[in-house]
């Protein structure tokens, strides 16, 4: 049985890092959200052009209500822009406005304003404090939870950045209402793989509910967060600087980031290559004879339950997809090792691939 | 009296990321001197094209001796190359040389190649280690103990960093020999700083000895190092993010870093700007009764004998200076703080200025 989804507050441990991610509707407008969480007086919210219009008005509100002097950057949405040369614009504005170092900023946003808002805060003034506010599922599960921030470069996905904890995370369901259902499935992607990974009960909770928790049942949703957010942050205080387990939450995602390279960022979104992935990962796993034909069917029904694809696109060339594998930054002295599974609810790192690795990419993708 | 200064090596106890310094005679050619510093087999050694034609050699040569494949990123000299656009330079020539996360970085230079490449390790698929060799004095006496890595930004010095700790530095002496006369003054600027904000033993010991630094006895610039880098290292293990006693190093800084905008990066060298800002920072600290005439006259006097200004040039605008003042990053919730001295070795931070300030300034600069 699953907890009891009424107080949802989560301690993220991490000693003089720790922190709370409060879990529920309405956060985002209350002054009391935000308590103990902001050093100074000055607040600077960053946000792109398609949430601003949405949710920084509450935001900005909220904050001023409690005395802060409140101030919002507009970014132009899209991966595209999670680049240094946004950090620089960040930067510019933040000096030209005269921040100190008891500034703190506040994410509004998805992964990217995360990614890019928690890096401009590690790295201006060599570091500030920030708040999270994702209004993804899948910012709200995943990249909100453990201080990975950072920008892409033209030769690589967040090859630049850093870890920084942020002071608080606000994970408000009611913001999840203007999400549209690809972007709801995209964060299911993570979702299921806690599930997968380490979580055995919760992977059999996701089974019985995805027709509910697709509706948005709200209760439902909040536990989806709750637990995934449970989930990662045990991971991330057992290794911070992912030196051990931490390195279990990419499965899937060698394989994803490959296929997000090879068919271009944002013609599919990260989860859905992700999703692909961790079928792809599932395959290789049952090839080296450690998960069985009917728990795969088992993973690939509900990934497809989540309305994510289970499969890449056919035409990919396998060559290509295995030479951008081998660029992944998991990749240690040029040997490539994959978070493979020995059952549902329990993930591996695996190097001696043999022939598993090769095979399944000729039984996903063209030669 | 002084320690024997036989045995140098002093480790920084930092935890997890505690390292060791060494000093010495003929380090950075001998292999030994890595050993147990270098995580994987690549070693990229960041330098520029003044130091390259010097020391690149007898570092590559020591580290492919010891079994490392070594590569060598050359950048063009200067303060003005201290920026984002050099961090992108070299994240490109890691990521298309292939670098994953087990590179160390060689900061091969001065206090601009600590800092660029230290941030680039920083920030590289969210941090690598590196190692110093620091090659002139101003960097191993400071810039290389304490792990502020960063870059400049056209509204600010060192605006956009991070706090890096080295797995080791190697401060080789005999690399000081190429060094010219102005910059071995510019070092001696921060050598005297331990002196003034902490160590009144030293300063005698300075005092009594300049001649000699200055003529670069090698045991003498041997302890002058190592008392430098054993004050700085306990100011750093007592406050390793600048949040208390660390904030003491910036003894004359805060003036220094105004000088130095106004004057333009580069006119000035920064420990010529600290001198004269340590000469008025002495001065704001007589007039609020805490140093007396002659204290004030001995530190004017032991600056002057290491070959550094005692004063700002006089034509420089005392209103200009105050407002750049303000800008400095030490500037909390917009009240403007000093490092002062209450006596040689013993120094405070400071924010009821009174008319002390002002006084300074007027006595000192143009109006």
């Amino acid at each position: 049985m699953i907890d009891s989804p009424a107080a949802r507050s989560l301690r993220v441990e991490l000693g003089s890092r720790a922190y709370d991610i409060l879990i529920g509707p309405g956060l985002i407008g209350r002054g009391a959200s935000y308590d103990g969480a902001l050093r100074g007086r000055r607040v600077l919210i960053i946000t792109n052009e398609t949430v601003a219009p949405h949710y920084r008005e509450p935001v900005e509100t909220a904050l001023a209500q409690s005395g802060h002097e409140v101030d919002t950057l507009i970014l132009a949405d899209g991966e595209v822009h999670k680049t240094l040369a946004s950090i620089d614009t960040i930067a510019e504005h933040m000096l030209s406005s005269g921040y100190g170092r008891d500034t703190t900023v506040v994410a509004l946003g998805g992964g990217v304003i995360g990614d890019l808002a928690g890096f401009a805060a590690a790295i201006y003034q060599r570091g500030v404090d920030f708040v999270q506010v994702p209004t993804t599922l899948l910012a709200q599960v995943d990249s909100s939870v453990g201080g990975k921030t950072g920008v892409n470069h033209p030769l690589g996905k967040n090859m630049i950045g850093a870890f920084h904890q942020p002071k608080r995370v606000l994970a408000d369901v009611d913001v999840l209402a203007t999400l549209p259902q690809r972007e709801f499935a995209a964060g299911m992607a993570e979702v299921i793989k806690y599930g997968l990974i380490r979580d055995a009960g919760f992977f059999d909770w996701l089974e019985a509910h995805m027709a509910d928790i697709n509706a948005r049942d709200p209760e439902l949703v909040a536990e989806v967060i709750r637990r995934s957010c449970a989930n990662k942050a045990e991971v991330v205080v057992a290794d911070e600087r992912e030196a051990g387990e931490r390195a279990l939450l990419n499965l899937g995602h060698t394989f994803g980031h490959a296929l997000e390279a090879e068919l271009g960022y944002g013609a599919w979104l990260h989860g859905e290559a992700v999703a692909a992935g961790m079928c792809m990962a599932a395959d290789t796993s049952k090839r080296l004879g450690w998960l069985n034909s009917a728990q795969v069917e088992r993973i690939e029904a509900v990934i497809a339950a989540a309305g994510l694809p289970i499969a890449p696109p056919e035409q990919t060339s396998a060559a290509r997809i295995l030479e951008l594998m081998r660029r992944d930054k998991k990749v240690t002295a040029g040997t490539l090792r994959l978070v493979l599974l020995t059952d549902i609810g329990r993930a591996i790192i695996h190097e001696d691939l043999g022939a598993a690795l090769d095979d399944t990419l000729h039984h996903y993708l063209a030669a």
